[in-house]
């Protein structure tokens, strides 16, 4: 048995198998008989030494807790700022890691989480304390460079294309005396990757989603309203599927474009799809129904892909084993070796890397006129959403999901006051 | 084999499991060696004289229509006036139900096509043409009198449960820093069926969704946003779920309130989630977000309830027992005969009684808050989204859904012109 505490805290928005990876970072430490706290809230949880005892979870729940999405520990929004503009929270924090022998730190979240990541596995330099600090990717945003995908991605990539599939059916039927036109908003702020993800639901430029609104392209309206128009009049009806991102060409976002379809103008994104529904009824005159899935679509566990779950749980296992090699600074990311079949390996990266760097799409998986996804892209977005997770359904019709004890550990130190 | 053709036809919004009732019809219809033709959107399609011919679809695709959500045929919203008013109407009718023999008509829908149906099994009356005609029911709505349930709102409900208990990890998981309120918007303009079934997601007035808003109840901002203040006080966070129909003790809708939320004042409703969003942050200070599934809820075959396919299935299968025997102006309807377990069977009931006519939730659903569902409620609910419908998945990640050849059948009459 190593000596000292494994603490894995979850930061950022949630997914529908980030409890995948901490079931299996819970499991491979266990195996190994290392000692696992839980942060509550992210880094929150970490300075105000709220933290959670894995060990009185029983074996039963850590396996459900496999399968049950949203964060079971909490997540945050929180970013560190540097080591030296940040040197009292810094402090705190390894005051919290020494009261409770924490040696491995964990942290798994997407682009923010892995800088934070990176600036805590700075503190055994700056302040001489043997900490092990490994960085473990989650964002449904697929936007961390270095890994093939994020787990997270992948389930949502499923549940959009899915969605739209079915949607889709939904549509052709009702075409000929109401809805013409359907709208459906993916989350997705700098790069499209779940709106292209949707493109997996159709095989050619007249199946839907017949229409792609990604924010690697600048949106025109007129080619826009012109390109629903077309296919409108040849299929008889028409499936938009547009990022939450989108922006004209002068680089303002749509979602706050008259301000009417989003009237409140909150900073979140969200109001797209309203937005584009009314634009379209207002200059075509067609009927147009409209969805907004938000968290839907990164919760959606029972539609979760078999190769995100097995990722998620991949880079869990990976990371406990990086921090007993005694690694430091390192992210565990997915290596691809083969497109069809898919074939992945996992690997150490260094997380000076891969904080504040942001994966684009590239430009090549973009049809020319930047409604659709070219053969490229559908190479690469193919695997990630293969296979379907394992999920128990209760007597009740609903899926059984574990609610943990989280069971607090006794604080050791003066409350933390921000 | 049995003289004459047997003509089924969608009607009214579809649903994830009115093609499981098109397939058991043209199963039925198979089995006893009767021809079934499928009218191409409804009603129309009977007027039209375009009619498709199912006898060309293989055996493995009627087996896979029947996962297949949408309407495979094409639905109408068409409504028919009485028969003295559309007197022309219902001559060419029978003009085209003569020149293809038809002698059994099934008309797949939900209120307004119980009302089609029930005109047009008036005909053979008023023109001394025999034709049986049956109703067979569907609707997400669940507005339906006579039957326990209507084929295609328990897969919505299921689907809605699901959805809500699953996002409502999501919003957990984020509350500490992030998003304090979800607001879920089902569809119900009338009734706020759907709404109650994502009670179904908890069994404590603590687990989501806390707050319930139905149109059975007037919407009061007053109360509704101190109940959201309570909730996040004593829970940390807060999920509402929100009838598309609700409306003010005067009867305005909310979706319509202020014109800011939903400014581009079409006369489809939708528009609630955010407006309440909208006034939760504006006078709260919460953080929220808000999902809009529209079609996605009554198209989502992925998540189906067992009892619904079932169901779907059994009362095509009756329809078409009920038409051959010579029945006419009748519904296959289902009939409860015990909670726990759940057990039902299907009677005929009399359209005339069914047309027209709206099935309200009854006040004893309903906590005396109005916030939440009774015990009452659940055992009405509960049993309709039990079981998970079987459905293959493709080597692709996604659901196998089949697309008819819907070869057309050649036209005998004159062009019709409305």
């Amino acid at each position: 048995m190593a000596q000292g505490t494994l603490l894995y805290a979850q930061s950022g928005g949630v997914t529908a198998v980030i409890n995948a990876t901490a079931a299996a970072v819970i499991g491979e430490a266990r195996a190994r008989k290392v000692k696992v706290l839980a942060a509550r809230n992210g880094i929150l949880g970490a300075l105000r030494e709220e933290l959670i005892d894995t060990s009185r979870e029983s074996a039963a729940s850590i396996r459900a807790l496999a399968h049950t999405p949203g964060g079971a520990f909490g997540s945050c929004r929180y970013k560190l700022k540097s080591v030296d503009a940040d040197r009292a929270k810094y402090a705190r924090l390894l005051e919290v890691f020494k009261a409770h022998d924490v040696r491995w730190f964990l942290y798994n979240g997407g682009n923010d989480s892995a800088d934070t990541a990176w600036k805590v596995s700075q503190l055994a330099q700056a302040f001489g304390y043997p900490l092990h600090c490994i960085g473990v990717p989650k964002t449904i945003d697929n936007d961390l460079v270095m890994t093939d995908a994020c787990p997270g991605f992948g389930s949502a990539a499923k549940y959009t294309a899915t969605s739209v599939r079915e949607a889709a059916l939904d549509v052709a039927a009702m075409a000929e005396t109401s809805t013409k036109v359907f709208i459906y908003e993916a989350m997705g702020r700098h790069a499209g990757w779940l709106a292209a993800a949707a493109g997996l639901a159709g095989q050619s430029p007249d199946d839907a989603p017949q229409i792609l609104l990604l924010p690697e392209r600048a949106y025109y309206e007129a080619a826009f309203l012109a390109k629903v128009r077309q296919v409108v009049e040849k299929v008889g009806w028409c499936v938009v599927v547009a990022s939450e991102g989108i922006h004209t060409a002068d680089g303002r976002f749509v979602a706050d474009a008259g301000g009417s379809a989003d009237s409140f103008g909150h900073t979140q994104l969200g109001g797209v799809a309203s937005y584009l529904a009314h634009r379209v009824k207002q200059e075509l005159g067609f009927k147009v129904h409209w969805t907004l899935p938000d968290y839907l679509q990164r919760s959606a566990r029972h539609l979760a892909s078999k190769t995100d779950w097995d990722q998620a749980q991949a880079v869990g296992k990976a990371a406990v084993q990086y921090a007993l090699q005694g690694m430091n600074a390192v992210m565990p990311v997915i290596v691809r070796s083969s497109d069809a079949p898919y074939r992945w390996r996992i690997e150490p990266a260094p997380l000076s890397k891969i904080a504040n760097h942001e994966k684009k799409m590239p430009a090549s998986f973009l049809r020319r006129d930047g409604f659709g996804i070219t053969k490229r892209a559908r190479r690469y977005l193919a695997p990630l959403i293969k296979g379907e997770a394992p999920l128990p359904y209760g007597n009740d019709g609903l899926p059984k999901y574990v609610t943990l004890k989280n069971v607090p550990v006794a604080k050791k130190l003066p409350a933390w006051e921000e």
